[in-house]
This record gives structure tokens, sequence and C-alpha cells, in this order.
């Protein structure tokens, strides 16, 4: 089977469209409202934040994924995150589903919610009225509807996030595409920052969740910016069936080619968003191979990708790697450091700086070129297994902590 | 019982003496080895580093403590870590306490070893033969030998780190006095960075591995810098019974005395590494209350002081509490975020943020002006029993960027 990536995002899937809006609710003089319709019901799969404190668009969303219902609609802002915000907060979410309902023609148990922004901080009644409103008269299924969708949740994000892919299931044309967002507080647990996938294949409710849970642990749970698990971290998967292809039943190759190309526009993604950390300057890999257990592979590369100290010898281009070694330490996995190879590749380049745990006579000026590229990767051979497993980041800038240490307003 | 803070640090206790020399392993112009030695055998007692990567010195020491030998001293140095170093790196290691077992007239197996600095880079065998005889030379039991002594060991530190006190066992005055480095590489885990503490008190050698092991977890184990535990994590107590004091047994109102007095120093070099930090402007106290465990209260404390976005809103002065209650939530414990309570103290003053989850009218402008502070203690009233538990960080600066983000060299 071959998946072929196009242009576009939501809107790539057959009867889906979208639109944003700018309803004030927090800032001036940009769009900070969008959504995601599909006139034909369409089965749902949800994976949340696994943060004890969950923000109410979140306990909503869990609770009709959770109950296997079909949904029309996605409404989701930027701003204010409504996390934190107690009983009102639940009550405004239950109004910001209610009212594009009601301009929908639909309950408000079909439409799921997404807030990202300021936590603590309650979103008022009126701009969430005028935006419903403003959505549904601007739904397009245009690509332009579609990114212009992507550009209205972005917080701290420096670009929109999208990706589509097509495929054939039974000879029909079948199609996934996605948006998401976020920069900070970055360390999905269970899903990630806001992001919607459509897809017009005809997949049951039940599956595409297994499906979805499966997929984010090689894709949105292996990216960290900053360690910080957000309180609003929601990916949802929307299949209305549009495309006329062939149900996708369990254990088919159908399934397999489905899995395929949904990892595709998850982890194409995924790597957008650690690209777009916070302050980067640099997308980071992490692969860790020959390790005894996926898992484990899994722990040693994420424990890589989140240390400060690679991080930050990683925006100083220093092949620092004794704080590579040293994050592999303290994973909380053991192994032998004495037999560990260490490279680093970047422009179709390898470097091996490290043999058997001891330092090569390796250049540090070409080290040095290498780190200096805007995609790095670090490859670490365990040498004690077959299993592997890949993670994304990135740098650790001066321009992180002016982000996040500046005031909120 | 009184105990009384005193002026000094290693040679507080009877019969310990210190020196420094510069020995020229990697810096220029400046100290880079120290000595503490004590004539009369000690009882020692020492927790180090949980990372799988340990350092030459770490593994030497393990081996002597827990032989459950007698030592005569403690050469460190600063510079180079040996660490990630192989087979020469711990043949250097040993050659660095038979240079100054030598010198002594000692085993080199009653000399414990520590280095700190750079990961993956050899220490030459010269100045090591020049420092052990310098080091020797120039013991002294003087307050300034001490000091000199923890100002040999700094790396990235800004100032020496020291403590020490007295109180009185059976009549007879007992010390216990100590100093450790670290700035960054900086959440320990079983001990901290470099930390040589020393006692005239007399006391068995597994009595005080127990009495350590147990105090740590209240101290160093609740520092964190950068999550980053080090490969070189080491922490001893050398005691020489030189007080003339009674023997402390197990069970004794003697022993509860010297947990107290020995906690008084820990927690002192605990909370001086922690405010200095590499690149910190403030000293950051978290302290989680009233929750069913200490294990809980520890991990819910750790989690918001080794958030990033928790301390780039320190760093910013910024009430940013919802980065606050987000760490908590991901931190691994369950709670009801609906019921906690969260102020900030300062300058003899507290203000409340948050009551039962949400947001009081605080003021921000008085908030900022408390966040201002050198020194801040957040706490955190969870509301579902009576643990409790305190850990020490910083904040995240510009500068930690630019002291790790800069070359090695």
């Amino acid at each position: 089977m071959t998946i072929k990536e196009m242009e576009g995002g939501v809107t790539a899937a057959k009867g889906f469209s979208a639109a944003s809006c700018a309803a004030g609710i927090k800032y001036k003089d940009r769009t900070d409202m969008a959504l995601v319709y599909t006139k034909k019901p369409a089965a749902v799969a949800g994976v949340f934040t696994t943060n004890v404190v969950k923000a109410a668009p979140v306990l909503w969303d869990k609770e009709i994924v959770e109950a296997g219902g079909f949904v029309h609609a996605v409404v989701l802002n930027s701003g204010i995150a409504n996390a934190c915000t107690g009983k009102e907060g639940k009550e405004i979410n239950y109004f910001m589903a209610e009212s594009v309902g009601k301009e929908l023609g639909v309950k408000a148990e079909n439409v799921l919610t997404a807030s990202t922004g300021v936590i603590g901080m309650q979103i008022k009644k009126e701009p969430l009225m005028k935006g419903a409103e403003l959505l549904v008269k601007g739904l397009s299924d245009t690509t332009e509807a579609a990114s212009d969708a992507a550009k209205a949740i972005m917080t701290t994000d420096t670009f929109p996030k999208q990706c589509a892919v097509s495929f054939e299931i039974g000879g029909k044309e079948v199609h996934i595409g996605g948006m998401s967002k976020g920069s900070g507080m970055i360390h999905p647990n269970m899903a990630t920052m806001l992001s919607v996938i459509t897809t017009d294949a005809t997949i049951d409710g039940k599956l595409l969740q297994e499906v979805l849970s499966e997929d984010v642990k090689d894709s949105f749970n292996m990216i960290s910016v900053d360690r910080d698990t957000s309180t609003n971290d929601t990916c949802v998967v929307l299949a209305n069936g549009e495309a006329g292809a062939p149900a996708i039943e369990a254990g088919s190759q159908e399934l397999e080619d489905f899995k395929k190309a949904l990892s595709m526009v998850t982890k194409s993604l995924a790597k957008q968003q650690a690209s777009d950390g916070e302050g980067a300057t640099k997308l980071v890999e992490v692969t860790v191979k020959n390790c005894k257990t996926k898992e484990n592979a899994a722990i040693l590369s994420k424990s890589v990708i989140t240390s400060n100290l690679v991080k930050t010898a990683m925006y100083g281009s220093d092949a620092n790697w004794g704080r590579i070694l040293c994050a592999l330490g303290y994973a909380g996995v053991d192994f032998d450091p004495e037999v560990i190879d260490l490279m680093i590749m970047a422009q179709g380049e390898e470097l091996v700086l490290v043999e058997n745990g001891v330092a090569t006579d390796y250049s540090e000026e070409k080290a040095t070129e290498l780190l200096s590229s805007k995609e790095v990767t670090v490859l670490c051979d365990m040498k004690e297994g077959n299993a592997s497993a890949t993670a994304w980041g990135c740098d650790l800038t001066y321009d992180y902590v002016k982000i996040n240490g500046d005031y909120r307003s």
C-alpha cells in the first residue's frame, strides 16, 4: 500500500469542514476559536491528559468518548485553558458546547470541546456566543479553512501544525488529516496538547480507540519540550465514513494500512510540535536501539530528550556526550554503561562519539558542525537486545526562559 | 538538648584537619584538590548516586564503605569527574588514593576519593602526585583550612558550602561539620554531589550508615537544580570519636540528639546548594502538607520544585499558580484538586492564592512583591491527611542556559 502525503489538515477527509474566528476570549487582534464539523455523525476516539488536574473540556470530552457515542463537531479556543476553574468552569464549558450545538442544530453532547491558554482564568459567555455564531457561518471545506483553524488554536506556537495523507481501502481513496498545537507545557502523557484528526474512513469507535491508544505511545507520548504534562492534553480522532470505503475490520490488512497512515499523521504533528518547542532553535531526535525491551528503550530515549543539561548542550552545539550517558544512567533502567556506543547524525553524516562507554578521538570541530544543524539525531546503541524507540524534543534556550519568565498578561 | 551552630566546616570536629592546593588537574590559577584527614581512624558511612553510570571514585568509595572498615582520609578534586573513563579511570582513581596514602603513611584502602567536573576526560598522574604531596604538607585544623578545602572543590558554584554544629553527649561537647559542592547536575538520588561531613562523636559505622541513609531522604534527596542526577553524587560521614564522649547506642536519646544535629548540618548544606543552583537568583522552598503519606508529600513537593515552568515563573516573579497545580497533577500521586489551598510566603508575610482549587482575589502586585524575594516558600495544603515534606530548588534563568550552553572548554 502507498500512503501519499498531501496538502491540508482537518478538511482533507471528505465531509469535514472547518472555521475560525476572532471571538475576543483573551487575545486581541487575532483569531482564537476554531470549529471542525461533519454533517454525517462520526465515530470518535480520544486520549487525554493523565494529569490529576484535568481541565473542564477534558472532563467533558472523556465522558463523551467513553460513552462511545457519535459526534458532529469539535470546538476549540485559545487564550484561556479553562483549567482549575471549578464548577463555574464546567458550566462555561457546557455553554461552549451548547452554543455551537444550537447553531449547528445538534445536541451539546455531540460537540467536543478543547481549550488552551492560561490556567485559572474563567472564560466569559459573551465571546463564546458571538464565536459560535461566527464559526458556524464561516464553515468551509477548503484547505485554507483548515489552516486558518490550525492558526486560531496557537498560543506560543510559531507556526500552525497540520498533516494529511491519502491511501486506498477496497479501491476507494481514504484520507486522514489533522491539526495540533503545542509549544510549552509539552510532555504528553496519553495525548498531546490539543490535536484534532479527521478521517473519512469507516471504522468502529471502539476499534478506533484501540488504534489511537496504541498509536500515541510512539508519536505524541514520545515528545517533550519541558517535561510538564499539561492539564489540557487532548487528542481526538473523528471518523465519518464519507469516503464510502468498506468498514475497517479488526485483524484485517486494511486495519494495518490505516494504522500506518494514522501513524504518519500523528508522528508528523508530534515532530512539528517538538521542533516548535518554546524558544527552540533545533529539533532533537533521540533513538535508543538494541535494548532488552521496547519499554526500556522508550524510557531511556525520553530521559535523554528531557534532560536540561543535554538540551542546553544542544543549544550550545556542544558534543557534551557525558551528559547523554548521565541521562541514560538515571532513567531508572539497568544497563551496562561499558558497552554503549553513541553517535550523532545530521545533514546525512554520522559521527561516532563513544565506543564501548569511552570517548573515541572524534573531531570536536566536526561534532560542533553537525550539532549546529536544524535537525540533530542522537543514536545510542545499548547492545543488549533488539528493541528500539525514538523520542523527539528540542534545545533549551534563552528564549524558553524569556517566554516563560515573562509575566502572563 | 541545645544544638549550637558554629563557624567552620570539616575541621570543626576534633582530630580532623584539612588542606587544599592548586594541582593543575584542569583549572588554571585556582585550587582544585582538597584533603580531609583524621589520624585516629574514623568509622564511615556513605550514600552514593543511583545513576547506573557511576564515576570511578564512587565505585571505589562504595566498596570501602560497604566493607565497613575505617578510613583516615578523603581526597577530592574538581575540574574532571573521572566518570565514563573506563578501566584507565579506575586505575587513575586508585593512583589518587594511593598517592595520598603513601604521603600519610596509610593504605590506599583507608583513603576515600571524590571527583567533580567534566565527564569523559582522563585525569593525569603528574598533578595527582604533586597534589598529594602539597595536600599532606598543608594539613591544618584551622577554620581557614576547612573553608579553603570547601573552595577547592567548587566547579560552577559561586560560594563554598559549609556548616558546623556542637552539642553535648554524656557531658562532653561533640561536633559535626561538613562541606559540600554542587550547583548543576543536581537532583541527588541517595546523596548529593560531593559532601564530606566529619564528627568527633563515637558511633559505630553500621549505625552511622543507618542514620545517614535515613537523613538524606529529608535533606540532600529533597533538593533539585535541574533534575539531572549526577554520575558522581557522594556524601560521606567520618566519625573519629575524638570528643571522648560515650559511644552512641541504637535506640538511645543520644542517637536522637545526634540525628537532629546531623540533620541541621545536612539541611543547611542542601539548602546552600539549592540557593547556589546554576544561574539561580532565588531559593525556592516547596512544602506540601496534610498529605496521606510522607512519600506522597515528597513526590508532590519535588514535582513542583523541578518543573521548568514553575522555575521560570519564579524567575519572572509571576504568581502563575496554575503551573504549580499542574506540576502537582502530573506527579503521579492521586489527590482531589478541588480541595487544595495554595499559599506563598516570603519576608515573613503569607498570601493565599488558591482556596479549594480556585483562585482567590489576591493582589497580583503583592504576589509579585513577595516573589521578588531572595527566598520564597510555596505551601500546598492537600487536606487529606497529616503527612508533609519540604523540597528546595531554585529558579530557571538565562544564566542557567548560558552556563550550560557554553562550550565545555
